[in-house]
């Protein structure tokens, strides 16, 4: 058997990544089995696991060598100085954006199926001078039909459009656009094993519009939209009223519910997964997931921080790959 | 012990009102003490009791005379004619509103304490050519300071707005509205045991804005308003990202959220408090609750329709009498 192999990155060095990324790989007999890479500058790593009193048996990673499971280590030189948790620092974010950009050119370059990212400051990147918005925003610019999801087993969900104001988001609803969507979401979903997925789409006004009585998207935009995509061949239906979609796929395994906005899909997410939500960017030659929380700077150093949701990005990153996605 | 009197509409004849009335009045023991008079054409219950198998212990109400626990009838006069169950029908529409509009004019001359309402459907009104989208439009028209708000064990919010197009949702977002809203909701909530209540107000755009760089709604309208009200004393504080808002509120008796728009308050409440969710006009001179689900067409007259809802809409009902809101 191929093991799988994914880079692993640790985030902002002021937050709870590197915490959770070594408690995750500290038993990696937990997870499923494949080759997990750290990009990271070693004396992050081995701060943390002073701090933790744990430690990860890792090897040095030779890109292109024999596959094998395990925890392996790429040294990323990008030292962070002295590491105050809960501090956003320039350094910190020029050190978790190296780490990540490390990890996404060697999977670009196809030595990696996955890439499973902690989470990174978008103040410290900020900071540091760097453009983009967050992981996902990055890899959208590399690849623009890039789209964020959310795994759990109770419910997932993907996103129409997500960083926007709202009144942005709402005007974005268009049935050109929309269609594209639905016809990329369902070709990304296709390389995902448990499929085939079925696609519900909620609508963007109360009651889903009600006959255009309460908006006139659904029946302008969203309803042609769907039809379009049916007849590409994407299982999507709808559109459903927003307050109810999500119980009407909650506990489906095969059912995606398509948000039109960042809340209307991370409330109903955030409420069902919270523990244990995944992050997971589609559309790319890659998968790539992320705990569904992020720098946690309050807790971060005090040893406190829940790795549930940084092993379950590990283990939807072993199962995206276990099919080439 | 000087006990509330609720009065009790069945809703819709063709819906699941009257069957979930009449199972929840046939053990008025479960119930808080209280007078619940049934407003509604006799021949409504009769053919519901007969079709359930149930009996209830019904007198007929005199209004203005002794109050004592048990189950009171007003009889309304107007028949549906035969009734099937799933139908869409004028007639049903217009006695729908009359029963409901029978116990609000008795609550209005003080002759009530609350008042609890099974679903009408909103098609059948339109039928009928009543121009008021439902229950609580009815009681926004003569009551403008109405608040639609929505109570659970877990979880509680108040809408700012409810039944509007998004983009005008959004467009409705201004200090002053907002402000008036929250002072008025706290009035309206110091009426109700169980307080006194923090208000949590969600933000409109993703990550409440993110100071500005995902939408100004937060810095221009949100926050001056909740600085506004709370110089009037009204413990408002916000706004947060809607994303986690309902996670912070989850389980906390004493906290209501604000959603400023109808789905970002009912995607969470929906999933939180479906079976047992309870909708409640505040700002009136009584109280006015119902279930939070709508006639149930597909279910109505097979006997299986869950009455919890109902019962908890009776019981906030005598919650709420009891100190006169």
């Amino acid at each position: 058997m191929t093991v799988p192999r994914i880079g692993v990155t640790p985030g902002d060095p002021g937050g709870v990544g590197p915490e959770i990324v070594v408690k995750a790989l500290s038993r990696p007999s937990a997870l499923p089995p494949a080759a997990y890479i750290l990009f990271t500058d070693l004396c992050i790593i081995e701060a943390e696991e002073k701090r933790l009193g744990l430690r990860l048996e890792a090897r040095e990673w030779r890109p292109g060598g024999a596959r094998e499971a395990g925890v392996f280590l790429e040294h990323v030189p990008s030292p962070p100085g002295a590491v105050v948790p809960g501090r956003v620092s320039a350094q910190y974010g020029e050190c978790s954006f190296r780490f990540f950009e490390a990890a996404v050119t060697r999977a670009r370059s196809g030595l990696l199926e996955a890439v499973a990212t902690a989470p990174i400051s978008k103040a410290a990147w900020n900071l540091a001078g760097l453009p983009w918005r967050g992981h996902t925003d990055y890899l959208a610019g590399l690849y623009p039909g890039a789209v964020m999801s959310f795994w759990s087993e109770r419910l997932k969900v993907a996103l129409f459009s997500h960083h926007h104001p709202l009144r942005e988001a709402v005007a974005a609803v268009r049935k050109e656009a929309l269609t594209d969507f639905l016809v990329t979401l369902h070709h990304s979903l296709g390389k995902i094993p448990g499929g085939p997925y079925k696609l519900l789409v909620a609508g963007l006004n109360p009651h889903a519009g009600e006959d255009g009585s309460l908006g006139r998207e659904e029946e302008d935009e969203i309803k042609p939209a769907i039809d379009m995509a049916r007849e590409e061949g994407v299982p999507a239906s709808g559109p459903f009223p927003p307050d109810t979609v999500f119980l009407r796929a909650r506990g489906s395994k095969e059912t995606v519910v398509v948000a039109l906005y960042h809340d209307q899909g991370l409330i109903a997410f955030k409420l069902e997964a919270f523990a244990a939500g995944v992050n997971a960017t589609l559309g790319l030659p890659f998968a790539r997931t992320s705990p569904d929380h992020g720098t946690a700077f309050d807790i971060a150093g005090k040893g406190v921080a829940d790795p549930r949701s940084m092993e379950e990005a590990l283990r939807l990153a072993a199962a995206f790959s276990a099919s080439g996605s």
